[in-house]
């Protein structure tokens, strides 16, 4: 019998070369070939950016590049952020504004307030109109998700608040 | 007499419209046709992404635009960074390595490990091979004054730590 195919692992290896790893590039060409950056129009792919967070929400050993295991978990987090976008872009424009952000962000089982989710929305959004497209909706996502653990791994008795070196504030903001 | 030269503000005004405010797109348009963005090739100019951390930079209103004192602020600060990128740029490969990076930062007045700045060269090169790009320095730049000026605002002492709460870690974080 054939193994059972194993789709998000072909998705991996058709752009992996020979050292099972993938560069922001390669993941780009990858995310575009699977289908998963085709959203809202068939064509659309994230940008490198995008793609870089990406291997940065996961690069614990700061290579540069993500290997199969984490690409298998950036998938099911993929799936989940597009899974959020569709279902709070209520007014189906295809873009996130900042009330359907505020509830997103809500269900990520993260509470802001609205100044900090309006702050959220002048970095995020492209052309002054402040709708926040796909492509840097997930890159909002992965930071979002990077940050929060990062600040929950320094408030260990999670009493909201944790004291903070310098340096280590430098390495949790500018690795992400 | 004509009035003296502000070559600056005649940058500002060739993209501003009436409101005097100017978005990401029209900053990127800006500082290719003033020459700032070109280089290390005469063509080049900066990534949208780069221009958006720009005008979070200084956007305190979270309007995600600039206006002309803030551009004026930029502007000199960018004759910075592009002067601290050709220093330091010792092997004059047109990229920033590592070794090259610790010492820039340490020139921008920060102090970081060698492990921390492995960590950003990681989240800012392009394609694993560890070298960083002119857009992409002036995008790391940005964000490590940003995050900088934010951490000192906390640690009023001077102690070199600082006790910050959930949500103005996001958005100390989140909104550059
Ligand atoms: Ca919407
Ligand atoms: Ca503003
Ligand atoms: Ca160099």
């Amino acid at each position: 019998y054939p193994p059972p195919a194993d789709p998000v692992a072909q998705h991996f290896q058709a752009v992996a070369g020979a050292d099972g790893q993938i560069s922001a590039e390669e993941l780009r060409r990858c995310l575009s070939q699977s289908g998963m950056s085709a959203y809202p129009r068939p064509g659309d792919s994230f940008s490198l950016e995008t793609c870089r967070v990406m291997i940065a929400l996961l690069d614990t050993d700061h290579t540069g590049t993500m290997g199969l295991n984490e690409f298998r978990e950036l998938w099911r987090a993929l799936e989940g952020w597009k899974g959020t976008f569709q279902q709070f872009d209520r007014d189906s424009s295809g873009t996130i504004e900042a009330a359907e952000l505020h509830d997103a962000i809500r269900a990520f089982g993260y509470n802001l307030s609205r100044p900090t989710v309006e702050a959220i929305v002048s970095r995020y959004s492209r052309y002054s109109n402040r709708q926040i497209m796909f492509d840097d909706f997930i890159a909002l996502s992965v930071r979002l998700r990077a940050v929060s653990e990062r600040f929950r791994a320094r408030d260990r008795e999670g009493q909201g608040y944790a004291t903070i070196y310098y340096e280590d504030f430098i390495s949790m903001t500018m690795s992400i």
